[in-house]
């Protein structure tokens, strides 16, 4: 069987993912299709904005056949932490032959071009980098430089002139190549496959219509119009999930407990959190003294280094206390992978890999029997906190069945 | 000048406490009058209904000449540590000369003679508790049954038969006795009075006319009826404090940080704070997994040893992160006097105490210089999250100076 991959969060899912999905149906030839997607707190550094079952059913009313999570550990890192857990969950499958996923440039050898140099670091690239970092140009940008001086001078592109740069301007850019990376990395058979995204910003905050940002829609949900850049069965699960106040979720409605654990944690035990450092510990904790809005603190904090979303990410580590003693849990493979739905073919697959698999299939788990499992299910739990009524209370992943659902 | 303390919580201030402050003018015939006062954590285990700086307007309208702070590790104790606290305070200032309370059975000496044998434990009421403990009652009562007979015994109180149980049954005969005991075991000067309570039920949920409990008139503060129950001073600050939405605060206004904090810390964890133990780590973790509403948490882990206050302390003990390493403080003598309101006599207070006190005495803390002080910064900070605007800022305690009122 032809099986292809997709890394998904669907916050929440829209057109653009339908047109993905199809996309990728079309053009990788699959006989199925598995996503492995966010759990409750998603990449940009935020909760998810309606639960992980709404979003698995999201997911497989559009055409998914099997949902797995990708666990909280990866599911919250910077692009790298997030891309090598999601190429190492849908590797351990052992039954998925491509992934595919969206880009801004569309260009999958320009994109593994990149990533090869990048992972086999080559000798001229090496010096290119030396000569740069000596003339006391910074890291990023050197690197830059480094990279589109070896590609146009090995012709690797059959181009006389790219901007490496501009590229790597764009997030779904810098995500395909770490994916490529994962897959070098992990010496994986994955094929790759990009598809040309429609929509242009990731961040557009406003509705544009039938291909809108994922922000744009979160952002007016309550407005009629949104129907035009998704799926009705999306809307309705998500007016579902508002009606029962169990949507939107924000860092908004985190916010006393971030503000809670920023005051009352000491500097030293701030900068145990993961990627505090550099004396962020004490900024962070003047932020929490003199603002009292979580959007004014991320304010306060952010500068040119520490983008929105890093702090964003930042804010997810205090909440959910990742410390550095766990942090080399993200450059290692899952230890198990957890199924949140699944339709007839999805079953099949689910079959499929309990044969295969390098590494154990979860439908219920009945304790925290694996490290990251722990993770999940303390982050599921501290996400029920913004929920309401049976769904705020504790352990809801070691009660609810993975979601079965057939056209 | 003949200077009386009284000890309050004002949650809120009504008119069994104008009672309790003019009775107490009257039978002490003092020229002053000073409140030391709970802050922002009170002895039943909740936050204050509304902040202290309300709080303290209400006591300067009421007649209080001078309002100072309880610290919280006393506020939030178990009745002895409360009185220890709030005696040790007084008698601190060095100006104090009385002590008046309200108590169910209005009589001093009994309280005294109670208070004596408790802390002075004669031979006698020794034997008495040794005979009963080998029949194998329980302490308390064995303590009930030896406090009887020796008072009956030795004719103490001029009478042939009295029933401690019942004196010790009502919850401000047993403060009295604490405070009785403090003055004792300071060995003070504080010349203790005591005025029979208008209101029998301390608990009381229904408003009961022109005396009602603070507990009925903080369940019924939307029903105008309340008016009846306190001055209107004291109605319309707290009305205020509801249209900017800071009041009325309760444990519910932490449920949240409370769930949190009960799922993410570990048992080992939870039984390092104040008053867990005998393995009630377990059952708090399973409350918090098995209900997502405080009271219902509460109820899930009261029994008759753990009363509801009891279970409520720890909430906040949990909340403030009050860990057995800090307990041995609650039978330490306060390390400063921290003034929360004044008028002009209460001014001369300040005064008389800056040269007679043994402890600084501190209107405008700028720093958290002391240890006590400190956890009283860190509560308020706490305590702000559940307030809106300006006031949820941090260190409210250090931007805020007394109040100064004079009628």
């Amino acid at each position: 069987m032809n099986v292809t991959g997709i890394i998904v969060e669907y916050n929440p899912l829209h057109n653009g993912h339908i047109y993905h999905i199809n996309k990728t149906k079309e053009i990788t030839k699959c006989d199925a299709l598995i996503a492995v997607m966010s759990g409750s707190f998603v990449q940009r550094g935020e909760p998810a904005f309606v639960d992980k079952w709404s979003r698995t059913k999201m997911a497989l009313y559009a055409g998914v056949d099997l949902v797995i999570e990708l666990p909280v550990i990866y599911s919250k890192s910077s692009a790298e932490g997030f891309a090598f857990g999601a190429i190492a969950t849908l590797d351990s499958t052992k039954i998925v032959n491509n992934v595919c996923f969206g880009s801004e440039c569309g260009d999958i050898s320009l994109l593994y071009k990149i990533a090869e140099v990048l992972v086999y670091e080559p000798y001229e690239y090496k010096q290119y980098l030396k000569d740069y970092l000596k003339l006391g140009i910074s890291f990023p940008s050197a690197r830059l430089k480094s990279l589109n001086n070896y590609i146009i001078y090995h012709n690797l592109l059959n181009v006389n002139d790219i901007n490496v740069e501009n590229i790597l301007k764009n997030s779904n850019n810098i995500l395909g190549i770490e994916y490529i990376k994962s897959i070098l990395k992990l010496n994986s058979n994955l094929k790759p496959f990009t598809i040309k995204r429609v929509v242009n910003k990731y961040n557009q905050e406003n509705l544009t219509g039938n291909i809108s940002s994922a922000t744009s829609i979160r952002k007016n949900i309550n407005n009629q119009e949104v129907l035009n850049s998704m799926p009705e069965f999306c809307y309705k699960i998500i007016k579902e999930e508002i009606k029962n106040n169990n949507a939107p979720i924000s860092l908004k409605s985190f916010e006393d407990l971030i503000y809670y654990l920023i005051r009352t944690k000491s500097p030293n035990e701030l900068k145990n959190i993961i990627d505090v450092s550099e004396g962020l510990e004490f900024k962070l904790k003047q932020a929490a003294e003199n603002t009292y809005d979580i959007f004014k603190l991320i304010e306060y904090v952010k500068s040119k280094r520490y983008t929105q979303t890093r702090i964003q990410r930042i804010l997810i580590n205090i909440l959910l206390n990742h410390t550095n003693d766990i942090l080399y849990k993200v450059n290692r493979r899952p230890e198990y992978i957890r199924i949140l739905g699944f339709n007839n073919k999805g079953r099949e697959l689910i079959k499929m890999m309990k044969k295969q698999s390098s590494i154990p299939i979860i439908s219920n788990p009945k304790r925290d029997d694996y490290e990251l499992l722990k993770l999940d299910i303390d982050s599921s739990d501290i996400y029920a906190l913004a929920l309401k009524g049976n769904k705020k209370l504790s352990k809801g992943d070691l009660k609810t069945s993975p979601i079965y659902w057939q056209l």
